[in-house]
Parts: C-alpha cells; structure tokens; sequence
C-alpha cells in the first residue's frame, strides 16, 4: 500500500464539509482504500466474487451436518440458469443486487462436474485426503491450487475488478479451517471450532476431537506446511487470490472464518498482506473473531453471517464503495464555502 | 404489514439453498421486508434520501460545535453541481455510490435560500423558537411541516421509491431530538443528550442544561405537543415522510439519533408505523441505543456514524436490497435438487 496517498487522503478527510470524524469507522476505511489503490481520490468500481469449492476427506470422519454431496449441488446451483439470471444460491443473489461478478472454481469437488462456461477447473484431486490421519494435500498439490487461484484473482482483474472476495464452497471445511487457525494462533482446537452448517453439541465434541488429533500428528508452524497438512484445495485457491490481488494492488474484501483461515496462511507468509484485506462482518462461526483479532482487523457489520460463499464480502463492498466515494466526490470546506468549526 | 406474506417468506427462507439460519439477521430483514412489500418474494427497486434542513433557536443558547450558519451553506452543498455530479455533500456521494435519489427540502431554514430545481420549499418560518424558553413551533407550523413531508415522501415514492431514508440537516438539532427522546422515553436528559456534532465536555453539561429548562416548561406527553413544544421544523417533516411511507406500504429506513425522534413521536401517534422501520446502524450519538430499544429494531451495523444527512440510510439500502433479493433469486433445496441436511 502506497503510504503517500493514504497520508494525503487522512489530510483530504478532515477538509470535507462533515463534522471531524463523522464518518466514523468510514473515515479510516476510506484511507487505506487510498492507500491500496494509490490514490487520494480513490476510483474502485468493479467487484469480483471468486467461489472456490472443493471436498475434504475429513467430511468422512463425521463432521459436518450435511452430507458432501451438497458440494458439486451448490456448485450446479452457482452456476444454474434461473429466471433472475446465472445461480440460484445466495451468493448469486447478493452479487446481482450489488453488481458483483461471480466466478466459480472446481477446486477439487469430489463430483464429475459437467463442462460450464462460466466453471473454471482447477482441480488437481477429487476432495483431500483426511486430515485426521495424514496431510490434507502434497506440496505440489497445495502449490498447484495457489496458483490457480491467482490466476482466477487475475483474470477477474484483468475483467475490471478492483474489489475481489475470496468466496468458497465446501463440506466439512469449517473443520480445516478451524485446524490451521488453532495452529497459527496458538490456541485450543476448542477455542476456534465452531458449529459450521449447524452441528449439534455432541459432534461438535467430536470435530474437536478430529483437530486434535490432526494437530497431533505434526508439530509444523510453517505456513506453507500447514495449509498443506491441515488445509483444503478452496483454501489453497483462495489464498492465492488474496495474494494475487495484493501483488496488484487490489482490494481483498474478506468474508468469513474459512476464508479467514487462508488469510492466516497469507500473513505468516507476507506480513504486508494484511494492509490488502478488508474484514466484512464478523461472521457467526466461533474463532473467526480471534481470527479478526490476530489480523488487526475491524469488520464492518455483525449481522450473523454463517454461509460462506463470499456472501459477507460482496454485502460489504456498497459500504467500501461508500467510503472511497466520500474521499472522491465529497467537497471540502472551502470548496463549498461552508464554515468550519 | 402483511402477515400472510411475511409468513410465507418465512416458510421459504427456510426451504432456500443454505443452512437454516446461516443467512443471519437478513434472513429476519427479508421476512419484515415481505409482509411490508406485501409479497413473500419482494422485489423492491428506487431508494430515495429525503433530506429536509431546519434551523433552531435553541442554537442561539450555545448548543452546537458550529455556527448556524452551516445549515444553508450545506443545503447550497446538497444542491451543488460538482464533477462527479449533483451534490458535493457525504449523502450526495453515497447515494451516487449506491443509486439513490437524494430530494433537498428547505423545511425553514433562518436563510434566503435561492431557488434551485431540485429544493422542495416547505419553510413556514426562518427557524423555530427557542425552545429553551418557549414551544419550538405552533401547532399550526408543526401540521404543516408534516404534511411537507409526507407530500415530499408521496412525489418519492410516485418517482419509483420502494425504500425511504429521512435524512435531516440542522445546526442545533440533536438537542430538539435529545428532549423529545427525554421526554418520550421517560429518561433523564444526561442520559440521551450526545455531543452532536462534537461538543466538548463543558458545552455538553450546558445543552443538557438547556434541554432540562426546556423540559421543565410543560409536563406534556402527547406526541404532538412533545413535537411542537420541543421539536424543530425538519423533525416534524421526517415525520410526515415515515408516516406517508408506511401510509403507501413502503420500506422507512432509519438512519440516525435525529430521525429517531421522529420515530418516537411516529410511534407514539400511530404504534403500527414501527412494522415499517427498519434500523441503518446504531450511531454514535448518545441515546440512539436507548431509541432503537424503545422501537424494537436492531441495527445492521455499527459504523460509528454521526453525520445524519440520512447517510447512514442509504448505506444500509443495500444490505436490505440484498435481503430482498434472497427471498426473491435464491433457488429451494427443491428446485435445485440440492440434498437437505
């Protein structure tokens, strides 16, 4: 981020004709906006919402609430024709009304997914091994996913995004990303894991217990090693893109607590990238807020969010759009000539 | 509102594609939305920001950071031709960021205001009374200001709103607000005076002071009277527009502390105009909270905003555009043959 815009654009905020700081939580939004997009004035207008998916082996070991096959389901249901145009789920809505584009990602469905103009495949495997009993993923497969999802971020650029959300689909991945964060924050399995779709108490007992034991298996804290230990081929794709947009310039508008999960990843590895992300609401799955908390980051909304699907980040960008607006189209004081205090 | 609707968006929001309640509070948004719209998939399009300005006597007794003369510098502000387009003000940016029409009234601002296309004259007098000493308005001035407001509000909605903000611009007036809320809510005034636009410390002891003097001047509860003996002329319009709204069935959004003591008094008049308020954020205006609590709404963000204008309104249209849009887009685990938990 570029410290001189940023700098110029917190000088730009206190000569608009408001009440200093009355703009709250907007006002420092706005300036690191200024600071991504290199601009005191800052002009963002496209927004990409990129859905991963993928499968996880762990979804065997009893973990989620639904079964897997609801992965390459939701993926069709992405990319349905419906009467109100291409998907038929939330996120699809959402986007529509806000004038998102949405991009779709096979990143390891355990389905054969029919050919789809608007699926791109990335896939290297069919769902992950189960991390409760050896690495989620190789190396070369953790890296082949990295890859793709940078290239994703960067054609959706290259198509006019300035925003970009890491979305994603995938059953039992609550369970992955509750693993790398327990990891990279230090912390109880118990302090991290949520309910996901909607587990009951007694699994929940159960799916920490599946983190911990995977934890067991390897002491590692290198981040590469982690994600590829404990991770998923969505969250592979998504840290990619989070990386590919730093790399150019870009807003990442981050949503959930799998999400979160790839974000960790990204800032053990590149610490300024954390300057890129843009936390969205503070979503309803336990540990994502001491996700937040590690990343330095203050969501905008609380509305209790669950869903994924990048749902979260795309409600979020009208209000980052807001705020770069204030520092663009707002007039000073002296521009209007209205008095000062 | 219309029950049988809001009860079949409930029944639909739970057979739609996502885990019951994974959508959070826009799952609860939707359905108020439905039985508002009269319609179990609402399809709500305009947004309209009415923003009436006033000025107020009680400014002369030292209760504003600003100098009146703000007021009818902002109204020229709202209504300036500027390169990004009409208005250089934050709800002019915002509601270009979001696609809201912003309507300018002149609801009796103490200036001569030159004419301008797009300001609604509705002044009856150049500011009210001060109501430290005496009732802000005649019943007579606050009746016409009503219906000011609910004719700007009936020309919105005639032009394609199906959301309204009220929005308010008035140097002085968050002390009117803070003795109506006072006074409706049964508080004491130290518990919902705020610092406005940025008061400090000696100057907050003195307004709620002044508000206390005023308060002291007649025991009235009648919503009307608490209107005229406290309020201010853009009050009283912001009440016509919420009352006209729900009159034609539309969506009132509720942005800040000001628009909240039309609220009250609304409320107060008619109980049922509450079914059709739906809260922005929770501002950061002392007594806000306690006013969202007396309404029974619960904000969708907290921004920190304090700049009224009706901005933080028009940033939360979105977010219901959204909510809308997942009754109405979304697909059921039916008809996308995805399995169900």
């Amino acid at each position: 981020a570029n410290p001189e815009t940023a700098r110029l654009a917190r000088e730009r905020q206190s000569q608009l004709t408001k009440p200093a700081g009355a703009l709250g939580d907007l006002e420092e939004l706005s300036v690191r906006l200024a600071g991504v997009l290199g601009s005191e004035k800052p002009a963002p207008h496209g927004v990409a919402v990129l859905v991963a998916a993928g499968d996880h082996g762990v979804a065997r070991s009893g973990v989620s609430a639904y079964p897997p096959e609801v992965t390459p389901a939701m993926v069709a249901n992405f990319l349905a024709d419906t009467p109100a145009g291409a998907g038929g789920a939330a996120v699809n809505a959402i986007a529509r009304t806000v004038g998102a584009k949405v991009y779709v990602m096979d990143a390891g469905v355990n389905a054969d997914l029919p050919d789809h103009p608007r699926l791109t495949r990335a896939a290297v495997r069919r769902g992950t091994r189960n991390l409760q009993q050896e690495a989620a993923m190789t190396p070369e497969e953790t890296e082949a996913l990295i890859l793709a999802g940078a290239a994703l971020a960067g054609r959706a650029i290259a198509e006019g995004a300035d925003f970009l959300v890491a979305g994603e689909m995938g059953i039992g991945n609550t369970t992955p990303a509750a693993a790398i964060t327990a990891r990279l924050l230090g912390a109880d399995p118990a302090e991290v894991t949520g309910r996901g779709t909607g587990v009951d108490d007694e699994r929940l007992a159960h799916k920490v217990q599946v983190i911990r034991e995977a934890l067991g298996r390897t002491p590692t804290t290198d981040p590469l090693e982690v994600l590829a230990e404990f991770g998923g081929f969505e969250i592979a794709a998504m840290l990619g893109m989070m990386l590919q947009a730093a790399a150019q310039r870009k807003v990442v508008i981050l949503d959930g607590f799998v999400e979160g999960s790839a974000a960790l990843v990204g800032v053990a590895l590149v610490p300024h990238l954390r300057d890129y992300l843009f936390a969205a609401g503070e979503c309803a799955e336990r540990g994502h807020a001491a996700q937040l908390r590690s990343l330095g980051l203050k969501p905008m909304f609380n509305l209790g969010l669950r869903l994924g699907e990048g749902t979260g980040g795309v409600l979020a960008a009208p209000l980052l759009l807001s705020a770069a607006a204030t520092l663009r189209e707002m007039r000073t004081f002296e521009e209007a000539g209205v008095p000062d205090a």
